[in-house]
Formats: C-alpha cells, structure tokens, sequence
C-alpha cells in the first residue's frame, strides 16, 4: 500500500490569500508593514501565488472608506512590491457584477500582477466569460471562480463548467463560500470539475471556509482527488470562520521548496497581533451557518453584537426558524 | 452517485468524552452542576454512551490531588447519575500500568457503569487482554483503545490486533493520541482494524485529536471507511488541541435520533465560561507536535508559560532540534 503521505505531486501550486479574503474582515486595512513581511514570507516559504486583493469598482465601493487592496492600483501595487524580482506571483480578484473590469485592469505590460480571478455566482457566468476573455486577452493568466457552489445543483455547474471549459482561463476552483461542504462532497465536485478541465488543459484548484473545521480536511481532500491549486492564508484569516490555514497546509505538503518556519514566524510576528483587533475562526455562529448552507452575514452580525454574541441557542432558533 | 451526507447508518453509536479527555486538561475537577448537566445533555441529545472518568489506581495518583472523576468511585458515580434510568451508557477508561482494576472495578451487578475502555500501549497489549477478560467477566461491555497508533508499525499494530482479536472486547478504537494523522493513514487504520475486528463480531472506533484541525474531519473519514463507534467532546474539550467537537458531529450524523439544540446549550452555558479558566484547542504549538508526531507534553508546558507561550518559532526551534 503507498504511503501518499510522505510523498508529494510537483505540479501542485499554493496561492495565499490572505490579503484577498482576509480583506474582507477589516474592509482592507492592511498596513504596509504587514503586506510587506507578508510578501516576504510568501516568497521564502515558496508560495507560488498571493491574492493581494480585490480590482473592485471605485463607484461602487467609496475609496476612502477601504483599504487600497480593495482597489490594487498599479501605483498602491509597485509601491509595496516594487518590481516584483522574486518567483512569487500577484494575483487579484475581480468580482462579476462589482467592477469596472475594462478599464481598471491594466495590459500586462503595464502592470506586476501575473493572474486576474474571476470570482461569479453561477447566474453571472456569461458576465463572467467575458471578463476571463478580457483579463487573457490583456495578457494575463486567469482563473475561474465559482462562488457559493454549495449552492448550485449538478446540471447548473455543469453548464458553468461547459461554459468555463471553453474559455481560456487555466484554473477552475472549487469554492465552498459558506464552508458547508463535506468531505464526499468535495470528492463529487473536484472529479466533476475535472472532466470538465482535464480535456482543455486546465487545473482545479480549491478554496475552502474553515465553518466546519474542515478548511484544511478538504483542501487534502481535494488533493487526493486531483487538485493542483490550493488557496490557504496564514493564520486562516479570512471572511467569519476563515479560511485553510496555511501552517497546516505546508506542514502537510512534503515539496521541499515549500518551507514553514517563516510563516510560523509571520503567524507569531502579524497574525496573533492582529487577532486582538479583529476577529476570524470556526466560532459556534458559523458553525451552524455552515451546516445550514447559509451565508455568513448573519454569524458576522451576531459574533459583533454585544447582545447576541454569547447568545448561541438563540443565534440557532433564529437561523433554523428562518431556513 | 449517492449523496451519503444526507442519509445515515443506523449502527452507529456516539461515546461523549468530555469528562474523561478533559478530566486531563483540569485535573478531572468538574463540579457536580458541571457534570449533571452534562449528563442531562447527553440523555436529550440522543448520544449512546458518556464516558465518565478514569478508573485510576490510588496507590499511584493521590486522592486529593485530583478530582472524583479520576477514580469514579461507586459513590460518586450513584451521587450524579443515581441509578441512571436512562438509555445513556456510562463508561469508565482504565490504563494499562495505572490501575487497580482487579479490585476497584466491581462486578457489574454492583456497578452502573455500562462499558469499561481498556486504554494501552502496544507494549501492554498482554496486560491489556488480561484487563479486557477481567472487565468482561464481570459483566461489563468492553472497548480496547490501543492509544498512540501513530507511533507503530504495521507489524506491531497487527500483533496487537491479532491478539485482541481473540479477546470478548466488542470495539477496538483506532486512537490519534498525538492528532497527526492524515486522511489516508486514517482510511488505512480503519480498514486494517476491521480486517481483525468484522471476522469476530466486533466494531470499530475512532478517537481523534484536533492539533490539525483534523480531529472532526477525520472523524468523517473513519466513518466513511466504516468505523461505527464515534467518540467526541462537548466545544471538544480534551487535552491538549481538544477532541472531535460533539456539536459539529452531531450536525454530520443524520439519524433523527440525535438532537443538536441541547448540545450548543451546554456549549453556551457550561463550555464557553470554563473556556476562560482552561484552555484546549488547535493553537500553534499543538499544530508543531502533531505534525511531528509528538506527545503533545511539550506543548502543554510551553502555552502555560508566560515566556514561552506566544514565541512560536522559539518553540519550533526547539521542538525541532530535539526530534
């Protein structure tokens, strides 16, 4: 019997997204320290990717009311990471529905980032095709993001995939947005999404909510099952529960370009900091959200109300009345 | 393709051990409201069995150093649970090397223990067996919990099991002492523990460890692969990074016999409050031990150190120039 354990697969690829996801705690108010040791330790811990943040549009998002990873401007963007020497490649993500994408991403030659993401809900997947044609057309590599896919049948994501599949972004992701998947669950998806990209030569990738404590539990799952790319933020910072947190992930990948002492080191040095000012993680509230297969607006609102927040029954017949 | 995360197998049994586990994190000194409505819990939230405490050796841990549930002396155990009219079972774990177990555990005519855990090393498994036929002589249901898996060979672990095969125990528990098990080592044990145990009617179980995060998921995984004895902790208290969540467990198994409303109650009112007299969960030194594959004592010492408690890569060093 092999022992896969030990071993690894060299055409897997780690993208950190905790600028990206983690922005969306703190409206992306990273300073500039942080994104910089931040980088730094992407590119000595062999990362291969990191989501800075978002290309969102500027009228419908006030400048001055988000951080500059809301926006990633060039200028915000070769401020912080210059030229960009290093192996480590930028991504940002820009969401269907909620960007000026036509004007706002720059040629590539005019700009340091490598990959544009398209995030979409399934309704939005013929938006969603033009913008992966723009974003490859301007000479980037793109991934295709399917939010909230807990949320879709089969013969909906079919139709996504038939769609994607003929588009040329390189990367499809399975994204479990409310963090209500289990693990047979991501095994269906991740073969489905590969019959789907493996004939057009695309990966699948994952990324996963930490609601259920199975972030991490999936993101292997996905890997036994054929996922090349997987999205994981140090400390699991990320929207509510968080997301797969990358301690874990490389201490579980046996590449040995990956190293993890220096994110233990960001980890002790910016995240627990950081967690006394804002707050992510597999709490009681998105636990339950999780397992109804909700969004977790409603957990972030309670886990922020003084007179809810230890109220977890209440929380439970409240959400469960409502479902 | 079925959708198994929908239905549910009916042989499978829940074993609640928060008070055993935890009893390991405070010295087994829960209060009898504590431990009441915990009980109380268990009998409305469907679970099968609540393992109680230890039945440890007086000649070996002083009486007044820990609490009753250490020892579950007959007295305290009718104090609590009275005669248990319930369909609850309570079990009691003894250790191999640390009990008394030809005297202090009565006759079950005597007792209203359900179940006795025999707990060992591999090394013990000859003084395991003898404990396992001394249990079963006196009319209890017994459970043979090899602890540590994750420090045996293949070879070792099938001596034991050939051994235990043999022995009137109705369950072998596959026990992630150290929580470093990953999914497929998980899927291996299970299926090699089923070899021994389906031929001569007994079942098997899981008990994991949350160092990374996966004490849930792996929890899935045993199912998956067959495991029909589950067990799991209230907020997963239990030493070190904690247990399988009883609340996130619950909200997988799909018989209607299980009720989760009762579970985030104590969670709310019972476990949540000791959270701030004692800690448990998968904090970064538990993290470093389980991928290490190490007893987690050193991390238990470093988070209740002042100084050392949040120099992670201090630690890491340390840990890792050790092993």
């Amino acid at each position: 019997m092999p022992a896969p354990w030990i071993t690894y697969r060299p055409e897997i690829k780690v993208l950190d997204c905790t600028l990206r996801d983690g922005g969306l705690v703190n409206d992306h108010h990273f300073d500039d320290p942080f994104v910089r040791a931040l980088y730094q330790t992407c590119v000595e811990a062999g990362i291969d990717y990191m989501e800075v943040g978002y290309k969102a549009s500027k009228k419908i998002f006030a400048r001055d009311k988000f951080g500059a990873w809301k926006f990633c401007d060039e200028d915000d963007l070769r401020r912080v990471f210059g030229e960009n020497q290093t192996p480590l490649k930028l991504a940002a993500m820009v969401d269907a529905g909620k960007a000026d994408y036509k004007t706002d991403i720059l040629p590539k030659d005019k700009s340091i980032l490598d990959m544009i993401r398209v995030a979409f809900y399934a309704t939005q997947v013929s938006e969603a095709v033009d913008m992966i044609n723009d974003a490859y057309q301007k000479g980037y590599e793109v991934s295709a993001n399917l939010m909230a896919v807990s949320r879709n049948t089969e013969v909906e994501i079919e139709q996504v995939l038939e769609l994607i599949a003929q588009t040329p972004a390189s990367v499809i992701v399975v994204v479990d947005s409310f963090g209500s998947l289990y693990t047979e669950q991501i095994e269906m998806l991740v073969k489905k999404y590969l019959q789907y990209a493996k004939p057009t030569g695309k990966e699948v990738g994952i990324h996963s909510h930490n609601n259920l404590q199975l972030a991490f539990a999936n993101t292997i799952e996905a890997i036994i099952h054929g996922a090349n790319r997987l999205d994981a933020s140090m400390g699991g910072l990320g929207r509510g529960a968080g997301n797969c947190p990358m301690e874990l992930l490389i201490g579980f990948l046996r590449n040995p370009k990956f190293r993890i002492r220096p994110i233990w080191a960001f980890v002790q040095d910016y995240i627990e900091p950081l967690r006394r000012q804002i707050e992510w993680g597999p709490y009681a509230q998105y636990m339950m959200t999780g397992m109804l297969n909700q969004h977790p607006r409603s957990a972030i609102a309670a886990r922020s109300d003084g007179q809810m927040r230890d109220r977890y029954v209440d929380f439970y017949d409240k959400i469960t009345a409502e479902d």
